[in-house]
């Protein structure tokens, strides 16, 4: 921790600012500058709880040099973190790449089988199918919600494919993960921190969506808690950030994969379909993530997306779709001899 | 709702959208232009279900004239909510302006009896005081939870105040409400649907906070929920939102207070602690939410802020949360013979 | 200047850039850590060109403690500036608040007398009225431009009210400066740096308005290029930013007035029409800015707002704008005897 | 255009704006709904000038259909436009992937022509270097000015590269354009009409990069000014937006390329350095820019980084450059063959 004081600091001000810092249990350095004098903080093991100096009118500003994750920093984790999600499917690290398909919400047995079997046809591994629906109109549909986790693990037991679905309450989770193999927190509720504490108790993979207004530290910070509680299985998926463009559903922070990558050791997947909301720009930004360095996407896909109740506008046709993984197969095969990764 | 075509679209096209939209069960009307063509839908009577339109080539934009809620809309509701908080305090309409104070977190007893007493002493109504405290980093004090409810509980039935404090999952709602008479959802709650249909089955008040990204739409919709489950008490709160400037914690949207008013018949209060981050900012920016119409202020302040265990650095001392009273009390009366209210 | 090293940094690493630091002309002090060391640099009499060292690997981050502006400084500039606008009027420290009201664009003679004559009735002192325009569509009226300037030049001359009017370009600054008592440098000039450079280069008042994405310190930064230049008469106007929500033309920033006047001695003025862009929301939160401690609202109005030729919709009628005044005097010498100004 | 009423508005109220409509030369369309009456106009030939209608209480909201620029869409031209740069080069449509590199800022005559002769060796057509630097602060480096610009043109005569600068200042149009091949017009003058203006006059190719907190339509506004004045050369570059997220400089906006493409007839490349800010990230998010369908990328580099007068941070080695133009070239072989564009 750094401590700026104002330039009109008394030699008496750093006295009294060096000796809070002794009585905190750490060492101060002082620095003094032609204009200013700094004070450096010494002997932390992590985070330092900065409410003892920050009413002191003598400083202008205090820098946190630590930061408030550990678990799931690179720093004292240089290995990447493979994350198993059935008995051969893992993704993160040198692992194949991962595909994710499905409808936005679960709307019949039959809508959710005809996309499992021609995933499956296909070799995608992961059914994606939303059971619990956050919508911003309680108008709007809300999913089928318990009938719609029956419906997945019917469909699971069928096809053998695993199945993710999106949680949203920390009472759901012993139903959920009873259900489906993969769990995934939404954007509305990355920092629903009760229920990322829930399903830290529990070993199930979770997808770990970033807020709509999340910076990658608050990002980080969430799937922490997961770790904290004990499940290190943890999926970061970027799916694209309020901004003031809205020509786009939302703006597709493709730049930050490689970032995040280099601060963590977890997987990091891509959704291109919410990340853009349009079913033209999946396409694109889908193969961008390859070429970026995500270890996956989430596609949305419908057997109807005109007669979809949530999301048609962004739902690639099946046709659509095996066209996509055609191109994303080519590109992977391409990029695995010939492009660096970051 | 409009659809308004492509410049290339045919008479075909512009028949066979026709056609679909009298299925859907509702009227076309043809507005032909100079450089294309438009189709007005008649006969809805709420928001309308686009899907079997939205994949239409002819089509190049939908839109919706229709709001997503409609109970919290002033439209058919044109007379100001006023929300019971206790036996006689009540907030919106032309009940007298609300003033809400305390600690962001409830650390121990004597912190909160220490602050309940003085706000006795000044005459504000509620204590505000947070048992479930979300943070960022799970290695942030995350508050007293049961334990800080019961000392809520005790300190409400020795003063008489009234107490409001967050909740975080839809699982606390009995336990909460049995002890506080207010319930508060956080800014990052605001689309947790569950937590909002639970609190829309009971009576107790609740001041919903906007999200730290949340549109004015958005925020209306979660009010939605609530009084759709039943429960017309809903308090909103203004609370700042995120954007680029990062010289203040969040950016105070003080000129939505007017707006918001002009849509909803909710009451609305503001928050000045959260907005600002900054102490020396709230007193300002409190004042300026009489002005433009708040119904109330909600305040942090801290027997001895420089050791709060969080958000120490925007909570007022007691001597400071005295002057803003004493100012508060004096533009009001001001006001209430002067200004005109919007 | 602080420079944190990565924790994997060794005493070689460290020993680098000591000696690169003290190459520099600076001195380097070692802050060793239990996780990472820092190393602070002292010495610089202002900002630190930090190039030599932005490469190194060991570096995590380099946080720079002097800020890049320094004549607009209230650290070396405690006291108010003053800046006077014509013979008796000034705006600035404990000036009288300062009213600008006019259209958003000169577009008659007879609309502009109209306009002036009211304003003088009302003890207005300083008409506005843009004669160059700029508009996002070059279909738009692009303003009268010199006949423009010449009808301001006029109405100044018969009504002895000062006028205010945007500059565009560094060519105009000779042309335009004779014609009107105050220059404007629009949101979308504010980084335009030869515009600021040449009005650096005349003693004219210059009100610069604050950039749709601009940060306060980028703001700042584009004040201190009119000072360095030999101009010290700025005044910053807050008109909104540029974030998600759309209900607002802009995000009024209201709150960083006061912030801004204890970063700076220069005066700070408010814009309620295009921090809002509606109407209705100019009364509340132009009294908000007093409340706030501007020291001066510039507003828009116009003798016929249905046919204005821009912003017609933020414009004010004369009739409200009389209504407003009358409330901005009442709270205005409300406040004085009774507000604390931070 | 189309209006919607309130659900209040009387008959009369319609036939009130019916009658408004009918003077403006313009035909009415009312829509009655079930709960309020929206009035289609038509007749119009573009842009409609609604001030006429904007203040009458019965009026919801207006919504325009036609957007405020025409010479620049794809609506009424939708044949791609070829932008010829020099003699044998040119970009869009379906030539050949363009490839603009250098540094920030010119230096000296030695760091241009080493840098010059590298991407000569290399193929690269074009030689990026600024003359005139705008920088936030008045005590950064702010470029060599017309020594810069004599150093282009020896460059340019000595190698053959062609040559692009930023152009700041509309009075510099005619020096700059008889130094170097290619304007650019910088993110913070994207609305610095005049200068728009003045680029139209000529014929020389123009990139005009996005605004920081531009929305796509007021770029292409901005473009829409150039080819008014009758130039049609003008290149879009997508350089990042302004976000609350700072761990990257900027975020880069990769998902409106392909959006743009369809929008607009003109062609657009990629800036990964501005974009990004991180030297790190210009290589994965330059080949993500081939991916999506840009025509081209801009990239920093500098013979020696670590001691660049500007932007050190973002700029390449020429190493870390030779390697990325290797993997471009195998990826736009590659893409060539399978990849579809959009």
């Amino acid at each position: 921790m750094l401590i700026v004081l104002h330039h009109t600091a008394t030699v008496k001000d750093v006295e009294n600012i060096k000796k809070t810092i002794t009585k905190m249990g750490f060492k101060p350095v002082a620095i003094p500058g032609a204009e200013r004098t700094a004070i450096g903080v010494i002997g932390n093991q992590g985070w330092v709880d900065d409410s003892a100096l920050r009413d002191n009118k003598a400083i202008q500003e205090i820098i946190h040099v630590t930061k408030p994750y550990k678990l799931v920093s690179r720093d004292f984790h240089p290995k990447d973190t493979v994350v198993p999600l059935g008995k051969k499917i893992t993704v993160g690290g040198t692992s194949p790449f991962l595909t994710i398909a499905g409808p936005c919400a679960v709307e019949s047995g039959e809508q959710l089988m005809k996309t499992a079997r021609f995933l499956k046809k296909l070799g995608v591994p992961v059914l994606r199918g939303g059971a619990y629906k956050p919508r911003t109109s309680p108008h709007s549909f809300q999913g089928l919600r318990e009938g719609g986790l029956e419906l997945l693990d019917e469909v699971r037991k069928e096809t053998g494919l695993l199945v993710v679905t999106e949680i949203v309450s920390p009472e759901h989770v012993e139903i959920v993960a009873g259900k489906v193999d993969i769990l995934q927190i939404g954007a509305r509720n990355m920092q629903n921190f009760d229920l990322l504490t829930e399903v830290g108790k529990i070993k199930k993979p979770v997808i770990l969506k970033r807020g709509l207004s999340a910076t990658i530290e608050e990002w980080l910070g969430s799937a922490e808690y997961i770790l904290l509680n004990g499940n290190p299985n943890v999926v970061l998926c970027e799916r694209g950030i309020r901004t003031f463009e809205t020509a786009t559903r939302n703006t597709a922070d493709l730049a930050i994969i490689p970032l995040v990558r280099k601060m963590t050791h977890l997987p990091i997947i891509f959704d291109p379909s919410h990340a853009t909301g349009k079913r033209d720009l999946v396409l694109p930004t889908a193969l961008a993530a390859i070429v970026v360095g995500a270890h996956g996407v989430m596609v949305e896909i419908h057997p109807d997306p005109e007669h979809a109740l949530s999301d048609g506008a962004q739902s690639l046709h099946f046709k659509e779709f095996g066209s996509l993984l055609a191109q994303m197969k080519s590109l992977i095969s391409f990029k695995k001899q010939k492009l660096t990764v970051l």
